[in-house]
């Protein structure tokens, strides 16, 4: 642990010069930390309070900044310190070498490519985004197809350029996913994706068979002018107090792409959207939001002499959507959390006085397989992720073949997995934003992240007995810090996402929680 | 002008290597450029938007994004760049001189001064900043004393090393104006005070002796709860675009104190605060900031070959003063505005329906020596300028002997200046920011400011046929583009002043516009 490692360095005289070294290098560390929360500044304002008008000299600003903060992390006396410190012996403290570790991983992504691939992929990134908008809106594949083809081919060549090993043995894609899910390879995602498709295939089917007995939604549930907007907004902003939000190191506020964003973890800055079309958004996306903010803010900070340094930011995006999905789903979505919750939407919006939580339960679990992986309900979601981390395998391995094939595909699976018909490409294989702007190897880690958050709730649940008593009075706290304690803290000390659920619950990531726990649910809902 | 400029160096074959050196400095100062104004936005966050518990981290971004910076502005490049382009001869046109010249003036005020006594000045603004906010509030002038001592000698050693020739000449205080107000002399501005000294004291005599006289305000403009605050923020949002603020290019918000921020013309952030205390505050701030930001949105940018170069800066703190009261004062105060403004703030507080546009006038234009600055009316604000003018010129020739006799000399001069008692140091000596957070010698600039808008407003009355008809009618543009021509795309071409005054008004700085100005006013306020 961290004092053990305190002790360790105070008292080996020998390691007096690497104890130096480890000094400045965690300075340096610490200065790029800052100039990126700046980073994380000035998105946040972007999206939030910006005017219209100052858009190009935002990108000014922007690449100003970049351009220092890439010579800061690429410096050859960056490179000098961390040479000195992976040295056999260099450093005692496991989490000294943790330390290390985490820096030089970053160094490497930095370094290992070239100014004029970074330039091609900025530029073809940017092109790609304008160029799927425009394509979307005019329901055109062929005018994105070509440029799709382009930004895989530059983003191979990085994945090669970053991963010579798993390029050399014909692991590109695994190269991809690395950069969202360390240690993720291509085989292993697709053990998992296909023990929890086998199970979720029928399960669905089931459910569809039965929908027809689901509970009639109450009127007043249904959207409209009733769910006033400000209203949301303050019912939003004391039930993210409930949970556990900070905001004394946060803000929340509207931009129309709700998102986690700002500069520090004392700092956290989540943004919601409302409208009366559909309210269960609004709240719905507040809890999530402060799933991930929850993590930001449970950090290692403070006194911690791992504060402000990679190894205690967030270990992947699987773990940090496990975070945000936990709330929103094992919590939000869950019978105990209604009791908490319906006295208090009757509260904001009286005209649901005597909505039974029951009722509130079976509305939030709607179960209805749809076109939009956004608006996937949470037992047809992975389908739509599998869907597509079958695609970026085929396009990270031949892009030309898969590219022209890509609507078909898209076509016929979304009929085999989900039962639903495409009408047309926007609403089929040009929905995603991701790809355009060189998200490629992202998608797994939503399903990752929800499968690790069934996990991760039903080992709180062993731990944590009168886990869902307490949710149902509306108290967070005990849930709140075991996450803390199990991963919030935990950063980037562990590896893997394996690693961090081995030492959270015994196990390496497993999907029986997640299937279990869907059955149990839906079962119960649709009387199956 | 710009264009003769730009064909200039197209041009003139042999000005190549001088143009090359050129567009690296443009490029190199629009970097810093650009940097600073992301420091810009971190202050405006810290003091709109930034959550409490982000003090800390706020702090060490802002310190590794200035030691970037600093290194930025002190580079041996830039040194060499500005050393290649300031020879005789090397540069044919005049604007690009005036580039270097004011790339320059950065450079000498930035290295200039040793690293340690930049560590000296930082070190002994916080602390002093934080006494004297105990200090006033605990009415202890004896803990702050011996800390305005050493901040006064910390600055005398930045000042001296900073202009080394006006330290030779034995002035010193003139060096401290100079960072404020280019070009500014202790003698220049002892001429200048004491004509408007020796105008002012009369009449506000005579006011006073007449205030009895003075219409009494009706009693539906007192402070209370009919002024609600978001109605308030309603009006002021008006007002402020159809002055000419510009929404697109722009915000505004609420903060405890209010200023003018953001990081780019092009994103300028004015905050304001509302009381139902003081409506007048809210409204008078809005028009005072929008004057600041209008300066700021108006200057050259765009396609400009001089934009985000310090040359379109804003020329001096006068400067941006006098557009920030030719707005509030000038306009604001004037009975042309409440013809206009009366209407409107019926629309938004009904109970003031009725009230004449006479009476709105004679209610903002009130008279009443008191013991604050910041609370004075047009007519005894310089008399509390010129009594910190006095103090400043002593500080910074005697520092000890100054800070000694300072509360003494300020209960006699309150007393003879303004005819007010000063009943404790808090509400006295001890009652502005400025000299415990280093902001020395800038006192001068407000009633610069003052005295320049009188004259321009003067000035523009003559080249504007109709000038106040048209701002009964609520048509504010042509007043504004003529600041903007006069005053904002001038930036930093004019290099004091005086210039600017002579070439907006024909006139150097000159009392006489503003003397006139208060005698017409008042004495028709108050039948004199």
């Amino acid at each position: 642990g961290a004092s053990a490692t305190r002790r360790g360095a105070a008292t080996t005289s020998t390691a007096a010069p690497a104890t130096q070294s480890y000094e400045t290098l965690v300075e340096k560390l610490r200065q790029i930390e800052h100039l990126s929360g700046i980073e994380g500044l000035l998105g946040w304002d972007e999206q939030t309070m910006m005017p219209a008008g100052a858009a190009a000299s935002r990108g000014a600003q922007k690449v100003a900044l970049a351009t220092l903060l890439f010579a800061e992390k690429t410096s050859s006396e960056l490179e000098e310190l961390l040479d000195q410190l992976s040295g056999e012996g260099a450093l005692e403290a496991d989490a000294q070498r943790a330390v290390v570790r985490e820096a030089r991983r970053e160094f490497d992504l930095a370094t290992k490519v070239s100014k004029e691939l970074v330039a091609r992929e900025a530029e073809v990134e940017s092109r790609g985004y304008q160029t799927w908008d425009a394509a979307r809106k005019a329901n055109d594949w062929a005018s994105f197809a070509p440029v799709l083809e382009e930004i895989i081919e530059v983003k191979n060549e990085i994945a090669a350029a970053q991963r010579p090993d798993l390029a050399a043995e014909g692991r590109l894609y695994d190269a991809h996913v690395d950069k969202f899910e360390r240690g993720m390879s291509a085989e292993r995602l697709d053990e998992v994706f296909s023990e929890l498709k086998a199970g979720l295939v029928p399960l669905l089917r089931s459910v569809q068979a039965a929908a027809g007995d689901a509970p009639a939604t109450p009127a007043c549930l249904e959207p409209g002018d009733a769910w006033d907007v400000e209203q949301q907004a303050a019912l939003c902003r004391e039930v993210a107090a409930d949970l556990g939000f900070d905001f004394e190191k946060g803000r929340m506020d509207v931009s129309s792409h709700p998102f986690t964003g700002g500069p520090h973890p004392t700092d956290v800055r989540i943004t919601t959207r409302y409208s009366t079309g559909n309210w269960l958004e609004g709240i719905a996306g507040t809890v999530h939001e402060t799933g991930h903010a929850m993590y930001e803010q449970g950090r290692l900070g403070g006194d911690s002499e791992f504060a402000d340094l990679p190894v205690s930011r967030a270990l992947s995006m699987g773990v940090h959507e496990s975070q945000s999905l936990l709330w929103e789903r094992m919590v939000f979505q869950s019978r105990a959390f209604w009791k908490y919750m319906a006295p208090k939407v009757a509260k904001y919006f009286p005209h649901t006085e005597g909505t039974s939580p029951e009722d509130f339960y079976a509305y939030v679990n709607r179960v209805q397989a749809g076109l939009i992986r956004v608006d996937a309900d949470e037992l047809t979601y992975p389908l739509h992720i599998i869907l597509r981390f079958d695609l970026e395998r085929k396009l990270a391995t031949d892009p030309a073949g898969t590219v022209a094939d890509l609507p078909e595909t898209w076509v016929r699976r979304m009929k085999e997995d989900l039962g639903v018909d495409v009408p047309d490409n926007a609403k089929g294989c040009l929905q995603d934003v991701h790809w355009s702007c060189g998200a490629f190897g992202y998608f797994p880690s939503y399903s990752l992240g929800a499968i690790m958050a069934a996990q991760l709730y039903s080992a709180a649940k062993k731990d944590l007995p009168g886990l869902e008593e307490g949710i149902a009075a509306g108290e967070f706290a005990p849930l709140r810090e075991w996450l803390h304690e199990k991963i919030h803290r935990r950063g980037s000390f562990p590896q893997s996402l394996d690693e961090i659920l081995t030492e959270a619950t015994g196990e390496p990531l497993s999907v029986g929680p997640y299937l279990a726990y869907l059955q149990d649910k839906y079962s119960d809902l649709y009387d199956l």
